[in-house]
């Protein structure tokens, strides 16, 4: 298997299974054009690879609501502070193009560093106030990052419809504005949090814990549902729900909390939200709470 | 003549003569699309409206260049300081509808402020270093205000050549260049800056300037005119030809200078910029230096 199709631009564009994985933009953007030209709607599914079931949750119901699925590998430095993972983040694309073909992705784009970033880019895209408390103040610069490679992505998929797991709650909501914001023909459809049997959050950064840690890990859920409890009991005081969940994560030694944080979670509930290290793998989840 | 289309979005659509007039986004949006599914491809003008020839010649350029041509009036707010001419910027829609029809726009898109932001926007598009002197440094926020706009129409109008004129020289630089880092599909196109016969470049704030003022007002190109033969005689120091253009405008009493500035203009040659207030009104030049 593997035939590889010179593109007009010089890109290499190697069928891979029946899935077509390209490194240059413009070769991925004319794969998504010529499906739109015959009719057929794009889901887009853009990740940073190492792909898991979250990930694979996103491309089958971008499979069930679309035509053809379209998903972007990319690890995005933007997006990393100086002292993140940025170079230990896991990185496997031959593994990741399998996982991606198995769930349905017919175009993927993976392209390096240099192709996405010719020269070091002068432009950012910033959004004001949802990135002021969690992540925003916790990882400077972080969302930034995110709203800028979205933006060129979108900007590179042309009209779709762009699929985003819940799990990076905060950053759904900055995707979504942008989008709204910008008028990108895109449409953002939220997809819930994938979660191990005993309630930890897929995530891609899982792979680095020990298994003492992976047994550790679990508390940022458990502070979750502690939190939720409360509030179904009729307890709405921010202070108190925070207290709460940092308590619960303060029990587990392994853990350090970054954050535990409330926020509004659309008509008649809250979001909770925590983040926390569980020895040097930081690791973030959240959780509707609604309002009884 | 005028009839009034029904759109899918309830957005109104006139058709003006042999201009379609849009005052939503989707419609418009949809507009183009359909022009490039019948195999069309789209020349974008995108301007604040109170149209000239200097905007006229960037139609005229996309109509020879393109298939179809889509232009937009918006007088966008986010460009405008507090204390800067949003509340008189000229606005006259009929006219410009008709001017643009006569020079060959297909499409015209006029949106009412609510349609561009139904709520303020939270999302800022940057572009740093090339923003920093010149304009940036008069207007603080300008360029930020210009950058997402664009970007905006941009995502908006979908693959295209956009027209911007050289007389915005700054601007163009920014805007080639988000276009560049966003990888929108869309190829930046520059046209060269339109003079009336005393040398005065074209500009909407032209209608603001008395008799008197516009008899002063070629002393910008006069200025960069002295700039330029400073140049061509071997000077290349650049706070030579700064003080050399300033003493230009100097020895005009209406006029008050705001910078006279000197950047690189490409191989072999330097660009001499200039932006003086003549009386109320506040003008912008710039001109190539080739060096000898």
């Amino acid at each position: 298997m593997g035939r590889t199709n010179g593109t007009p631009d010089g890109g290499r564009n190697v069928r891979e299974g029946s899935v077509d994985l390209f490194d240059t933009v413009a070769a991925f953007r004319a794969a998504l054009d010529a499906e739109r030209a015959a009719g057929r709607t794009v889901g887009l599914v853009p990740t940073m690879g190492a792909l898991h079931d979250g990930h694979l949750s996103l491309v089958r119901r971008a499979a069930s609501d679309c035509d053809v699925v379209a998903a972007t590998i990319f690890v995005n430095p933007l997006q990393f502070g100086p002292t993140e993972d940025l170079a230990t983040y896991p990185r496997d694309l031959a593994a990741d193009a399998a996982l991606g073909e198995g769930a349905g992705v017919a175009h993927l784009l993976a392209p390096a560093v240099d192709e996405m970033f010719p020269s070091p880019p002068l432009t950012t895209v910033h959004v004001a106030e949802l990135t002021e408390g969690g992540e925003g103040a916790s990882r400077p610069g972080h969302f930034d990052g995110v709203a800028t490679i979205v933006a060129k992505l979108f900007a590179v998929a042309g009209p779709c419809r762009a699929y985003f797991g819940e799990k990076d709650w905060q950053q759904l909501q900055v995707v979504r504005r942008l989008a709204a914001d910008l008028s990108f023909p895109v449409e953002v459809v939220a997809c819930p949090t994938v979660r191990e049997a005993d309630g930890l959050a897929l995530s891609s950064r899982n792979r680095h814990l020990s298994a003492a840690e992976r047994g550790a890990a679990p508390v940022l859920h458990r502070a979750l549902l502690a939190g939720r409890a409360l509030v179904a009991g009729g307890c709405s005081d921010r202070d108190e729900l925070r207290r709460a969940m940092a308590g619960v994560v303060a029990a587990e030694p392994l853990a350090r909390l970054d954050y535990a944080e409330v926020g509004d979670g659309g008509p008649g509930a809250l979001r909770l939200l925590v983040a926390a290290r569980i020895g040097a793998t930081r690791l973030i989840d959240n959780l509707e709470a609604p309002l009884p």
